[in-house]
């Protein structure tokens, strides 16, 4: 019998072990999971007989390679800067990796050596990065074989909440690691249309967000992601004059965000002197001009982030509670931590919330000497509060590339991402089957 | 005879070196210079009896460990990230180091290994941090005699350009190592107001210059230095209301600058792709978004930014030829070092061309009862292209803390700023001598 070992359990690996799970007789293999925390790791085997988990700590050089050498395939759900610790293990052992991370440097140095080994590290295998990949690549193949010259391509996807589940102003709660949220967007962003390069600075990013139709009734606000550039290689598009991947949120979200990033409070390089014995509205009052008139902090911040007082952004920021006299309470606590504690504590799921993936692809391009558009989307909604959409579309992704590459079905060696055909194919149908499906449209 | 070792020979060495070697004699010791360029550190010798040159290279650890272990005090000029190497061989080889950079953490970390083997690591001995230290601290520990409780502590340097060689808008040129120009103000900077901690992310910070008045007739533009609030501890002043330590330039240097930044031109974080092949115009352009209106692309940035359109700042813009449609010429760069190159080719010293070093302290506190005000201020104006002020009030407070270290005349040991009556004094009296004083102004 085979064994695939995941590493960590943690937020969105329920659908990838259920999904593992379901598999395990008819593809004769066990699942073993090893987590910091091997109570949560248990419980969400349920008691399945070919399951096991046990207490696995990153840090134990000794601990890691015994499971790794004793594995078939490594899925690692660890935080990224933890995958380089497994990926050298796997490469030592010889075993297969699978991850939803982008590729680091690190990893991507290892490709010449996981060739020569005959093993494949395959990561950016979720949602996105991950199902956006492969769903852009089957169009663009698809477009290729006819003989098309694409224009344009511009990609968003959003991890949202349900409509009928939005019960706070932005339409957002966490589904996601909410300090990647808060720090989402920081460095700058590039992307380039009509043939011209364009660059986005952090703090201009959201100010920058463009409207991004669905359909007829429902419209997104969409920022620009980090690099839009490098996936020009990645999809074999180095020629395309426009291309933007970029994020989803529901309309308002990013004009209210601005105003954090306008006045610092995403910051994660510092710490707040005495923020223990700070309270929210002091703590947001530190990053005003001593010199900027108004009657109140309110008055203040609308003046200098240039939003209506009564507007819709300030509403936003007022709901957050970032500016009651509550106390922060933590300590030695950057911009950015105070922000996330805040808030992760509004922010919450309720049992029976729905969270939402909405991804949008958009193509033009030129056939016969004519001009056509194509639109690709997919909507998937979360159950409950345990089996998410981002759970799915996060994990489902990867589970199914990993039982692909266990039964030996992919040839692909190397640091790779799902964007070979024979990747992408197997696993979209397979969700497709699983009604987790793309739709089309022509224009 | 002793040797006082020098490393690095660059832009500012050139009084720090004439004052070494006027006093060879008297003092008996010889000067060693060790640069990467051996006949410029020769050149600065001018075949002085007394000093010698050598090629030196700080990567290779047996010359450096050899020279260090030959000198009997070492003086440091090297880039910042350089001097823990220098410092290590000092500690193993018990040699007293001088410094004009920012105490590092690395380097604070030898502080208890230093106070063991006896030696001092004088660091932030030059102008700003330097003499802004000094000139403090001797009036804080005259008002604290006198029994003042300080309230206020505002200070502010400028490494400016006198106005009768002023001829470009900014009424700047380079006078200091241009990258840490570009940079300048990158992170956040803090600081303390009537008892209420600030910041001001760097996105805003030149928006948030202030004007500084030197007299009647004179006044800058003021930002913030990066962090104030470290010093309350060093000056022993850890309970005043306010505390703001700044950057003095021409007056509406500021509100230009700001542009650049608005418009992520002093990003050093990532490269601009194919920037060999790009104008400085077509570079400038990929930073306005597609949808800005406008005809011109200086009609844009006006709008974008918010600046008048034919109004100072962005005449000071258009002045620098950055709109201009001329190749860059450099591959692979950065947005700070396109800006670099420009503004270096544009912003040089004429020969005659004079440049001034401005400081002001500006004290409130409170004395029997009574509010008063002390102002503090040093201008300086360089002779010329070879002796500026920036090379004097740099080089002068390092040589002359050198001579003292020399004679076995400061005591204090372990990792040091010049904050002590013992390292101060005799530098201000020496430096006064020279015609560097400070006048002072009680309001």
């Amino acid at each position: 019998m085979k064994q695939i070992l995941l590493l960590g359990a943690g937020r969105s690996s329920g659908a990838l072990i259920q999904y593992l799970l379901d598999h395990t007789d008819s593809q004769g293999f066990s699942l073993k999971i090893g987590d910091i925390d091997v109570q949560l790791a248990s419980q969400k085997l349920n008691g399945h007989k070919h399951g096991s988990a046990f207490l696995f700590n990153v840090e134990d050089a000794s601990q890691r390679g015994d499971v790794i050498k004793n594995a078939d395939l490594v899925i690692s759900l660890l935080p990224p800067s933890l995958h380089f610790l497994v990926a050298q293990d796997c490469l030592e052992h010889g075993k297969n990796l699978v991850t939803a991370s982008y590729v680091s440097k690190e990893i991507l140095a290892l490709d010449e050596a996981a060739k020569e080994k005959g093993i494949l590290f395959l990561n950016e295998c979720g949602l996105d990065p991950g199902l956006d990949h492969m769903s852009a690549m089957e169009i663009i193949l698809k477009l290729k074989k006819q003989g098309a010259k694409l224009l344009s391509f511009k990609s968003y996807t959003g991890g949202l909440i349900a409509p009928e589940s939005i019960d706070n102003l932005w339409g957002y709660k966490f589904t996601w690691n909410p300090r990647n949220v808060i720090l989402a967007g920081q460095g700058t962003a590039k992307y380039i249309k009509d043939g011209l390069y364009h660059y986005i600075p952090y703090h201009r990013l959201f100010k920058e967000a463009v409207r991004i139709k669905l359909d007829a009734d429902t419209s997104y606000d969409g920022y620009a992601n980090r690099d839009s550039l490098a996936y020009r290689h990645h999809y074999g598009i180095e020629n395309i004059p426009t291309l933007i991947r970029g994020t989803l949120r529901h309309e308002g979200f990013c004009s209210a965000w601005q105003v954090f990033i306008a006045l610092g409070l995403t910051d994660d390089s510092f710490q707040i002197e005495n923020s223990e014995n700070m309270t929210y509205r002091e703590w947001v009052n530190a990053f005003i001009p001593p010199s900027q008139r108004g009657d109140t902090l309110e008055e203040k911040i609308a003046k200098y982030c240039e939003v209506d007082f009564d507007g819709p952004a300030m509403q936003r920021i007022i709901s957050t509670g970032i500016l009651e006299n509550k106390p922060i309470g933590i300590k030695n606590a950057s911009p950015a931590q105070i922000l996330q504690q805040l808030l992760e504590s509004k922010w919450v799921l309720k049992p029976n919330d729905k969270d939402m993936i909405v991804m949008l692809h958009e193509f033009e391009y030129e056939l016969d000497g004519d001009k056509k558009q194509l639109t690709s989307s997919l909507q998937v909604k979360g159950d409950d509060i345990h089996q998410t959409a981002m759970a799915k579309t996060v994990g489902l992704p990867l589970a199914i590339a990993a039982l692909q590459i266990l039964a030996g079905k992919i040839k692909t060696k190397g640091v790779q991402i799902p964007v070979h055909e024979e990747i992408f194919t197997p696993i979209l149908k397979e969700l497709e089957a699983m009604g987790i499906r793309f739709i089309e449209q022509q224009k």
